[in-house]
């Protein structure tokens, strides 16, 4: 999505360096992909030595000084998520930010995961439904194609904050596909002002030093 | 999906009785939901765990006399997947059927899912694309919103049959949400023939015995 295939990692005095994506350096990625002989090659690892990496993407990789630290994780509540609330922890960070789908299902597992959030201590910044509606761009008719209002209602049920419904837009999977600047090309979307207003959001949870 | 959320697992001689979804019990259930107190409870387990209990789901349960086991997993190649693949090692498990959304980030995970059978001499039946294209009810023109053509570029560049596109369908998210049966109540829906195909093509790959 970041035209960042293909990039590697290189070592300097205080740590791994990690790959910039833009020439002002502005964002720094950090990823497995990046360790890789092959992009094909599958990271065929128990917990444990995940654990260690994800650890090692906290400490050994010379950020320097970050505005925020964005961590990707997959579904679930298990060693990634363990390892990541752990390395984090000292830092005190923000919170989570729940994305989940409209449907029963996805809500279902995100349930779970404000559960999990509970248990180790992480605040939970809000929850964002992707997917929500797809505007047909030929008859502009809109159809709910993974039902809707699950992420607001599943909000509410736990009592934490609703950050906005983010719409399907195709325009934005071509831009994911083809390493374009959505926010750029694309400022008519139906997903820009959900997008815009709930990075605004989090933004508005920044504590005082860093603004 | 199928309505079986709450129902609980008995213990028998044999083992762990499974959750029975009709009366005829033409289908039998086992999941780590069934023995949650709580359907909200987080399984905050790291790999070992997780492991243990994939193999009591494969030895442990009454499966009794079965046409097919299909386990459903996440995506990735980590814990869960070993543990499946070396718990059901002993029973020759006829293969892999991979299903990706048709964008190359989702197609990205199923290369490496890929390299993850061949490593573990896991036989790929075939590669499903899903969420692939979406006709509007409105105005019948067709979005592909997930790109499209994903799926069957895998299969070909690994060498493995392509076993369909299945459509983005709201009818069939609503059957889903709401546990209806799909099959009976939408035999127009457009992803009604590509699922049927698929089926067939697997069901001429059973071994000879079973048939």
């Amino acid at each position: 999505m970041l035209r960042a295939e293909g990039k590697a990692v290189h070592q300097c005095d205080s740590g791994w360096v990690p790959v910039f994506v833009d020439q002002e350096q502005s964002i720094s990625l950090m990823s497995v992909g990046f360790l890789l002989e092959k992009p094909d090659e599958a990271v065929v690892w128990r917990g444990p030595k995940k654990n260690a990496l994800i650890k090692q993407f906290v400490s050994d990789v010379a950020w320097g000084q970050l505005d925020y630290l964005v961590v990707d994780t997959p579904p679930g509540t298990s060693d990634e998520h363990m390892a990541a609330v752990d390395a984090l922890r000292p830092y005190s960070p923000l919170g989570a930010l729940v994305v989940t789908t409209p449907q029963a299902v996805s809500v279902g597992d995100m349930r779970r995961e404000l559960t999990f959030c509970r248990k180790t201590g992480l605040r939970v910044i809000g929850v964002v439904e992707n997917m929500s509606g797809f505007v047909c761009p030929h008859c502009t008719e809109c159809t709910n194609i993974f039902s809707r209002g699950g992420g607001e209602e599943l909000a509410r049920h736990a009592g934490v904050p609703f950050l906005g419904s983010v719409p399907l837009d195709p325009e934005l999977t071509r831009s994911l596909e083809e390493g374009r600047d959505f926010i750029q090309e694309f400022p008519q979307s139906p997903a820009f002002p959900v997008l815009s207003a709930i990075a605004q959001k989090i933004l508005n949870e920044t504590p005082a030093q860093l603004s």
